[in-house]
C-alpha cells in the first residue's frame, strides 16, 4: 500500500496526466478532485520526452507547475520516472535502445516497453532522469510513493542481450562444461566450447511457434526467461537506487499485472517496498480469479498490505468486447481489492485522453467533461465511503491456514516442455484448486517455494513440475511435522535446469507421497477417463497417471481403459502428516468436494458457515489485527442473497453501520457488500 | 464508360494478352471474338518487361503488330501502361524498386503490384513507357481509352516510403507542434522535436497484430493510409499527365475494386476521366453485395456510367471454392452492371493462360480453344443481344432519392480503433443499410461527405464515427432544409485526425440527434439485447448506446439489462427535416422494415410495388433520360417469378420485345431479366 | 533392411546415445539389451560438434569406447554420420551454413537440420567427416550398415542456394528463352532476361500463405522443390561415395520419413541400398496410414525389404496428446511393418535423454532406469519372438496384382495450383483409394511413374493432374494390353513443368479415357452433390468434373444442380483393357465397394475372403517367397475377433506353432496377431 503519513485512509485517486490537456482545463480537474474525495494521484508515467527533448536538455517546467498545483490542492502525489517509453530522438540518435523481436527483427520508435532492458544508453538515461527527478522533488513531502516505469515488460533478443546473457551464464555457471551440462547440450550435438557460441533463443535459433511458443532447448529458453527478468529487474534496481539515494523515506514500488508470465514477480517483490497492481479483469473473467490475482499480490510480500494501482472506472478499451462494468461493480470490485489486502485504490486514469490507443479507456473523468455521468457518481460515492471508513481497515493481514505455492519457473518450464499434453496449463491449474478454496470460503496465502510453510496446515502445490533444490526438504520437514500435502500430476519430474530427476516420477517427491508414477496418458481434447469419489463420477482428463502405491493408499480408482483400477487419488501418511496426489485433471465439482474434505480433516474451517450451505456468487473475506477483525461479504450475483450469520460475536457493518447479533439474518444487495467489523 | 464514337452500344471484350501466345494462335483468336460479337479489347496490361528488356533498349515490334493485327480486325483497344509489375533487371539493378512489406522485410523480384510508390525508379520509368507508348501509338484511332497500370495496391514501408511520409506530413501540418497535436503525441511520451523523427507505422513501430492490424496511434497510421493512398494516386497522376498530352481526347482510367480499403477510391475519382471496375463476387458473395459495389463506383463520379472492367465468364481462380457461374449467371450479372450504370462490359480475361496462378480462372477462349463451350456459348448470346440493344441505355442515369454516405477515412479510423468491440465493422454496417434499400426497391446513391445533398430526401450515414470538418455543417442545413437524416451508434466520436470532440458524444452530431450518448455496451459476439419495433423484437448487438434525449424522441427503447428502458431508436425534428438515431445494430429484418417506414415518411417510393409484396431474388434498377426510362427486372432465382406491373404506362422489354401494359402480369424465368422501356 | 551376415532374423534394437550418459551406466545398458533380445544399435547420431570440436581438431576417443563395448557385448552397429546438425563453432565462424528461412530471415546456431545444403562449408565438413568415420572404423566388422545424416530436411532460400538454383537451372534449361517459356514468364511481365535474374521464390518473391503456402508461379516453386529435394539428396550422395570408398560392402541408407512431402523419396531411392524409415503415427492416425506408408516405402525400391528404423516403444513427446502405445500395440505395430515388408525393427531409443525436447519420447529403457516397466517388458517380449522367429521371414516378398501411382512431381503441383479448391488434397485422394483396397484385404503397390506396370492388372493414378512426359504412353500400352486403369478428377492438366495441355482436359490422357472434361465445379466446405451407385446413394464432394463421354460409358450420374445426368463414373474399353474416370470425390464406403467391383472384374482376389465378410479392425497382409508363404492376420481392435479360414492348404501360426486345416476357425486375441506360415 501507499503509505502517508498524513492522510490516515485508503487512499483513493489514480493516474493524472494534465501534460496532455490545456492548462485551463487543470483547475476544473481539481474541482472534480474535491467532489469525488480523491486524495492521491500518479504523475509523470509517460514525459521522458517532455522531461529531456534533446540530449543535453531537461525540461522540468511544465512538471514543476503540475507538482505545485497538485500540492496547493493537497494531494498526495505517486511520483512516476516516466522510463517506460524512451523519447523518440534517443530512438534515432541510439538504435541500441529499439528492442529486437522474437523473430529477429529490430524495431523502430513506436510503442511502449520499447526500450532492450540490455541498452547502455537505455540505462545510463533511464538512470539519470530518475536521479535528476528525485533530487528535484526530494522536498515535495507530499510524495507518498516513487512509481518506477510503469508496467515492466518487453523482451528483447539483440547483440547486447546476447552479451548480457553471456555474462549472466558466465556468473552462473562458471565453466561452459557446466552450461553444457546443464543444457544437456550433447542432445543433437550442441555443445558449446565457448560462451561466445551463446545465441538467444529465439525463432532463429531453438523457438517455434506451435499452439505457443516452444523450444527445442528448454534449459536454455528457461535461462533466457530468468534472465529477461533478471534484467528487467536490474533495470529497476538501479532507479531503485538513485531514488532512495535522494529520498530514503519514501517507499518505491512498481505496478505489476498479477498472474503475468514474462516477469518472476516472487523475485522482483524483494526489491520492492511495496506491492502495487494493475488490475484489468477481461469481460469473461470470473471474478474468483481476480481474488486469485490479489492473492498471489498480496503474497509476494507475505501479506503486506498492497496498493491496487489502476483499474478502470467504467470500461477498458482493449479488449475484444468493452462491456461496461455494471452498476456497483466497479465499487463491489474496490472492495474486493480491500478485502484481499488492498489499503489503496486507484484508478486508470483520472482524465480520458482524446486521442491514440486509450481514449476508450473509461476514467473519471470521461469525454463529457462534467460530473454528471454514473461512472463518476459511483466514483464520488466509493470517495466518499472511503473517507467514513478511516484508518481502521489499514494494517490488517489475512491469516490463512491453507497455502498454494506458485513459481514462476514451473510456469515456464511446464509451458516450454514438449509433452505430454499441449493442454497442460500450470496458471489453470493452479486456479481448479484456488477456486475449489474460493468456493469453500476458506483463506488461501499464494506462496512461492521459498516461503515459510509453518504457518500453514494446507499446502498445496499443483503442477509442481519442477521440484527446485531444497523445496522437497522443506516439504519433507513440513509434513513430518505433521502438516499436510497436496500435489499432482506432473510433478517432481525436474530439478532446477529442467534435468529429469531419473529413478522414477515424482523424482524427489517419490518417498513423501508414497507413489511411483511408471507412465502417463494424455488425455486429447474432449474426451476422459473417469473415478468415483464419494457416490459421484468425476472425469480424468488433460492427462492421467499410471501410478504404483509405495506406502501410499488410494483414495479412488480410474474406472476405464486399460489402466481401469488403478489408483487416481492417493493419500501417504508420512511422519505426522500426510501427503495427497491428485493424479490427473478433474471439474470444479470435484476440486470443491476434495479440498473440502482435506480441509475438514487438516482443521481448516471456512469463513463462514452458513446453515443453508455455500451460496454461489458470495465471496468471503477476512483482514484482522491485534484488535479487531473484518469480515467482508461480498455479494456479485444480481440479486439479493440472506444468509444466517454463524458468528460468535456481535458485529457491526462499517459501510452501514448496522450491528448483528450471532445468529442473525443478514440480506446482502446485489452487487453490494458488508464489511462485519467485531472487536476482538 | 468507355465511349466509343465509332460503336454506338455497350462495348463487350475483355483483357486480351496476345503475346502469351505463339502469333499461328492469334487469327483464331480474331475468328472467335467475331462469333461472339467482341468489339474491344483491354491489351498490354503486364508488357513492361517485353517493351523495356533493357534500361537503354525498347522494344514495340511485338505490340506493334498486335495493335495492327486488332486494327484490321474492326476492335477497339482499351490500351493499359503495363506499369503495375516492373521488369526483373530494374530489380536487381534498383532495388529501390522493390516493395518493403509491413513486417519490415524488403521483398525481392516476383508477383505484382511489386513497385514502391515512392521509388524513384519506379516513377521515371513507369512515366517515361507511359509517354513512349502514348507518343508511339497516338494516331490509331480505336484507342477508346487509356488503362493505367492495373488494379493499384500494395502498401510499402521503405526507407524511401518514410522521406516521402514526412514531406507529406510538413506540407499538410507545418509545424512539429502541430503534428504533435495532432497525433495526440504527448501520449505515452511520443512527443517528437523533428519530423526526421517520423518513422512509417508497421509491425515494427505502432502497429500490432490483434483480430486485424491494429495501432497504439490511429492518428499516424490514418494519415499513412491516407498517404499511401496519395503516393499511389501520384504514380497514376504522372503517367495520366503524359498520355493526356498525347492524345487530349482520348478518357483515362485505372481499373478499381469496389470496396478496395487501401485506397481512396472518391479521392482518385477526382482525376480519372470515367470510373472503371473488376467484380468478382465470391462464391458465397450475396448478389445485393455486388448491387453495393455498382452503387460505389457509380456514386464516385457522381452518377456517371462506368465501365464494368473485368468479370470472369465462368470461374475464379483465386477462391477457396471455385464453383462455376450457373447457366444464365454470367449474363445476369452482366445485365446487373448495366442496371446499376455500367456501360461497358468485359471479361478478364479473352484467352485462358497456360501457366502460372491464373490458368484456373475462366476465359472466354477456354484451354479446349473451341467455341463449342457452355462458357462460350453464353458469351456469344449476350454479344449477340448487346449488339441488338445498341445505343439505346448508353448515358442513361439513375435517379435516386435516397444516399448512403460512404467514407474512407471512415472506415480508416473505425477499423483502427482500440475499443469498444471488435465486431464494429464499416463495410458491414453500410451493408446492414444498403440492403435495406435494395430488398424494398429503392434506387439508393453511394455518395461522399462531399458530394451534394440536396437532391436527396434521405441521407444515411452508419457508423459516422468521424464527422470531418464542415460535414456536420452540411447536415445540419440539409435537415433543416426538410431533408432526412439517419445515423447509427458509434457516430461523431471524433475530427478529422481520430481526437475526440470533448463535451459528449455524438459530439457535433448531438444537436442534429437531440441526444447525448453518455455509455456504449459492447455486446459479445453471439450475446445481444433486444427491443420492440411495431409489435416485433429485434436484437441489438454489437454495441448499444447508452442515451439521454435531448429533444429527439424514442420511437423505440431497451427491453433488458441494466439500461433496459433507455431509448435504442430515436428521431428528432430539427428544422423542417428530421433526424433518426439507431444505437444499435440489428438484424436484416429490422433494417428492411426501418427503412421502409423512413422511406415511407420521407416520401421516397419503392420502384416496383406488386401488389403480393416484394418477391425474394428479384432485383429491381433504373436507369433513364430525358426521353426514356428502362425498368430492369432481374431474377436471381433458379425458378421462374410471376410480378404484377403496377406501372402507369405501356413499356417494352428491350431484350423480348414483348410489351406490356399497365397491371399486366409479367413472368420472369429463373436466372433471368427483362429491361422494360417506357417512353417519357 | 540392414543385412548382416551374422545373426540372420530380425535385427532388433534402435538409436543409442551412450556420449550423453556417464560412462558408468553403459553397461547397465548393455545388461538389459541382452535382457531384451537387442542386437544392433544405431549409433554417432548427432555427434559433431563432439568428434570435431574445432575447425582443425577431431576427437574420437570417446566413440572409440563407445564402438568397442558394443562389438565387445556382440551387437552389430548401424553408424551414423553426425551430420544432421553442425557444431556451434561452425555457425559462429562460417554464418553460411545457416539456413534462411521461408520468410527471408536467417537463422542463428540452433535446433537440428540446421544447415543450407549448398553451403560450401557444409559440403566440405559433412563429406570430411564422413570419410573419416568410415576410415577410422572400417575394420569393424559388426557394423551393418551406414546411416547417413538424420531425417533429412530443412530449406533454405539463402544466397548459396539462389546461386545453385541458378546453375541447377541453367544445366536443366539450356537458355533463358527455354526458361520463360517453362516458367510462362510472359504472364505479369516476368520475362527474365539473365539466369541472374532468377531468386528464389518464397514470401519475399513469389509465394504466400493463404491456407498453406502459395505461389503466384508454380513453375518456379515446382522447379525449387525439385532443386532442394536434389541439393540435400546432392549432400546424402557426397558422403555416400566416401563411405562406400571406405566400405564398400556395406549398405548405406538415411532414415525416411514415409509420406514426408519435402524430399522426393522415389529419386533419393535410387541412391540407398536400402530403404529405411521412421514410423510415427499420431494419437489419431488410422491404422491403415500407417499400413499406407509402409507400403510407399517398400515400393521406393520395388518391393525389397525394408528396415523400420525409428519408431517409439510407448509415447511420443511432440504430438498435442501424447497418447500412451495401449499395452500390446507397439508389438502389433512392430508386426504391421513386417508384414509390410520390413526386415528390420529399431526403435528411437534405447534410453530416455534427461534434457532438451525429447526427454518425454519413450525408450527402451526409462527415466525410471529398470527394466521393471510395461513399456520394457512389452520389448523384452517381442524380441524373444523375434529371435524364435529366426531368419523364415527374411527377404520374402509382397506380391500384389494393384497398384496405386504416388508422384512426388504431382503432390507438389497440385498443391500449388491457384484453383478450383482449397480441399483438393494429393494425399488425401491416395489414401482414399488406399484405404479401399485395404478394406478389402487386398495388396496393393505403391509405385512411381517410372515403375513397371505390367506385374500389374489394375493401376490407380488418383488426382494425377501432372501427366509426365512418356507416362500417357506407358498407360496406354499398359492397357491396350490388357490392363486396367482408374484416375479421377483433376487429372492430365499439365506436363512436367505445370503449363496446360491444351486443346481439352484430361488433356493426353483423354483418349485412354473416351471422356471430355469441360468444366469443373468446385463444392463449399460442407455441401455435395450425389451420384448412385449399384443402389446406394453416394456423396460428390470437392470437385464435381463436368464432362462428356467420348467413347467411354457411365456407370453413374449426377443426381443434382444444372448437371445432373451428366457422367460422374465412367469406363472406357481400350485395346484389350478397361480404363475408369472417378469424376468426384466420394466416402470410404463407396470406395470400398467400388474398388471390390473394380478387383472383381480384373481378377485381382482378397488375401482373405471369410464367409462373414470382411472383419472391421482385422488387417490382412502377405510376404512370399519360392518355399513358403506367411499370412499376416492383425487384429487391431480390443475385441478377439474369430475368422473363418478359406485357405486351401494347412497353415501354421510360427508366434503360437498352433496348426490350421483349410476351413478352420482360427480367433486373434485384440491387439494380437497370427503369421500363418504355409510351405508351397
Amino acid at each position: 500500500m501507499i503509505e502517508s503519513n498524513k492522510v490516515k485512509k485508503i487512499l483513493y485517486g489514480g493516474d493524472y496526466n494534465p501534460e496532455q490537456w490545456p492548462e485551463d482545463i487543470w483547475e476544473e480537474d481539481m474541482r472534480m478532485f474535491r467532489l469525488a474525495n480523491i486524495d492521491v494521484v500518479t504523475l509523470n508515467v509517460f514525459n521522458w520526452a517532455m522531461l529531456q527533448p534533446q540530449e543535453d536538455v531537461y525540461d522540468f517546467s511544465k512538471l514543476d507547475k503540475i507538482m505545485d498545483m497538485v500540492r496547493t490542492n493537497g494531494l498526495k502525489v505517486c511520483m512516476a520516472t516516466s522510463t517506460a517509453a524512451h523519447p523518440a530522438w534517443m530512438a534515432r540518435k541510439y538504435p541500441d535502445i529499439l528492442r529486437t523481436e522474437h523473430n529477429g527483427i529490430r524495431r523502430k520508435f513506436g510503442s511502449r516497453h520499447n526500450s532492450c532492458p540490455n541498452s547502455p544508453t537505455y540505462r545510463k538515461y533511464s538512470v539519470l532522469l530518475a536521479e535528476k527527478l528525485a533530487d528535484r522533488y526530494k522536498d515535495y513531502d507530499n510524495i507518498v510513493a516513487w512509481h518506477v516505469s510503469n508496467e515492466y515488460g518487453g523482451e528483447c533478443y539483440c547483440g547486447n542481450c546476447e552479451k548480457a546473457f553471456r555474462t549472466w551464464l558466465t556468473e552462473k555457471y562458471g565453466t561452459i562444461e557446466e552450461l553444457n551440462r546443464v543444457w544437456n547440450m550433447s542432445f543433437w550435438g550442441h555443445t558449446l566450447y565457448d560462451f561466445e557460441d551463446v545465441v538467444a533463443p529465439n525463432m532463429q535459433s531453438e523457438e517455434f511457434l506451435w499452439d505457443t511458443v516452444r523450444t527445442n532447448f528448454q534449459g536454455i529458453s528457461l535461462d533466457y526467461r530468468r534472465f529477461m527478468s533478471d534484467s528487467m529487474l536490474s533495470c529497476y534496481r538501479m532507479e531503485y537506487e538513485v531514488l532512495k539515494k535522494h529520498m530514503p523515506d519514501v517507499q518505491v514500488t512498481t505496478n505489476l499485472m498479477g498472474f503475468y508470465k514474462p516477469l518472476d514477480y516472487q523475485k522482483w517483490a524483494r526489491y520492492m517496498d511495496f506491492v502495487s497492481w494493475d488490475n484489468y479483469p477481461s469481460f469473461d473473467t470470473p471474478v474468483s480469479e481476480s481474488a486469485m490475482n490479489h492473492e498471489l499480490m498480496r503474497g509476494l510480500k507475505q501479506g503486506k498490505p498492497f496498493a491496487l494501482m489502476e483499474q478502470t472506472p467504467g470500461v477498458s478499451n482493449w479488449q475484444s468486447f468493452c462491456t461496461l462494468k455494471r452498476p456497483g461493480v466497479m465499487r463491489l470490485l474496490s472492495y474486493q481489492a480491500i478485502a484481499h489486502g488492498a489499503d489503496t485504490v486507484m484508478f486508470f486514469q483520472m482524465r480520458r485522453s482524446i486521442g491514440a490507443c486509450e481514449k476508450y479507456h473509461s476514467a473519471v473523468i470521461d469525454h463529457a467533461g462534467h460530473e454528471n455521468t454514473r461512472v463518476f457518481r459511483e466514483v464520488a460515492k466509493l470517495g466518499k465511503e472511503l473517507s467514513k471508513i478511516g484508518s481502521q481497515i489499514l494494517g490488517t493481514r489475512t491469516s490463512a491456514k491453507a497455502a498454494i505455492v506458485m513459481d514462476w519457473d514451473n510456469w515456464w518450464a511446464s509451458g516450454y516442455s514438449a509433452g505430454p499434453s499441449r493442454l497442460i496449463d500450470y496458471k489453470k491449474e493452479i486456479f481448479c484448486y484456488y477456486r475449489a478454496f474460493y468456493e469453500n470460503n476458506i483463506p488461501v496465502d499464494i506462496i512461492s517455494v521459498t516461503d515459510d510453510l509453518s504457518p500453514y496446515r494446507l499446502v498445496t502445490a499443483p503442477l509442481l513440475y519442477m521440484c527446485k533444490e531444497g523445496f522437497d526438504e522443506k516439504l519433507c520437514a513440513y509434513v513430518k511435522d505433521g502438516g499436510s500435502f497436496l500435489t499432482t500430476y506432473f510433478s517432481g519430474y525436474v530439478e532446477d535446469h529442467d534435468l529429469v530427476i531419473t529413478g522414477g516420477y515424482p523424482g524427489k517427491l517419490r518417498d513423501i507421497l508414497g507413489i511411483w508414477v511408471e507412465e502417463s496418458d494424455a488425455i486429447p481434447e474432449g474426451k476422459h477417463n473417469s473415478f468415483l469419489y464419494k457416490d459421484e463420477t468425476y472425469p480424468a482428463e488433460v492427462l492421467c497417471d499410471l501410478l504404483h502405491l509405495e506406502g501410499a493408499e488410494a483414495l479412488s480408482r480410474y474406472q476405464e481403459d486399460f489402466y481401469a483400477g488403478m489408483p487416481v487419488l492417493t493419500v501417504n501418511r508420512y511422519g505426522k502428516g500426510r501427503s495427497y496426489y491428485a493424479a490427473t485433471r478433474s471439474n470444479p465439482d470435484f476440486y470443491r468436494t476434495f479440498i473440502k474434505d482435506i480441509c475438514e480433516e487438516t482443521g481448516i474451517p471456512s469463513l463462514l458457515e452458513t446453515p443453508e450451505g455455500i451460496a454461489p456468487g458470495i465471496e468471503i473475506s477476512r483482514r484482522e489485527n491485534e484488535t479487531a477483525e473484518f469480515l467482508f461479504i461480498l455479494n456479485h450475483n444480481d440479486e439479493a442473497v440472506d444468509l444466517t450469520l454463524t458468528l460468535n460475536a456481535p458485529s457491526t457493518d462499517i459501510l452501514s453501520e448496522s450491528t448483528y447479533l450471532p445468529g442473525a439474518s443478514i440480506t446482502v444487495p446485489g452487487k453490494d457488500v458488508v464489511v462485519l467489523k467485531r472487536v476482538k
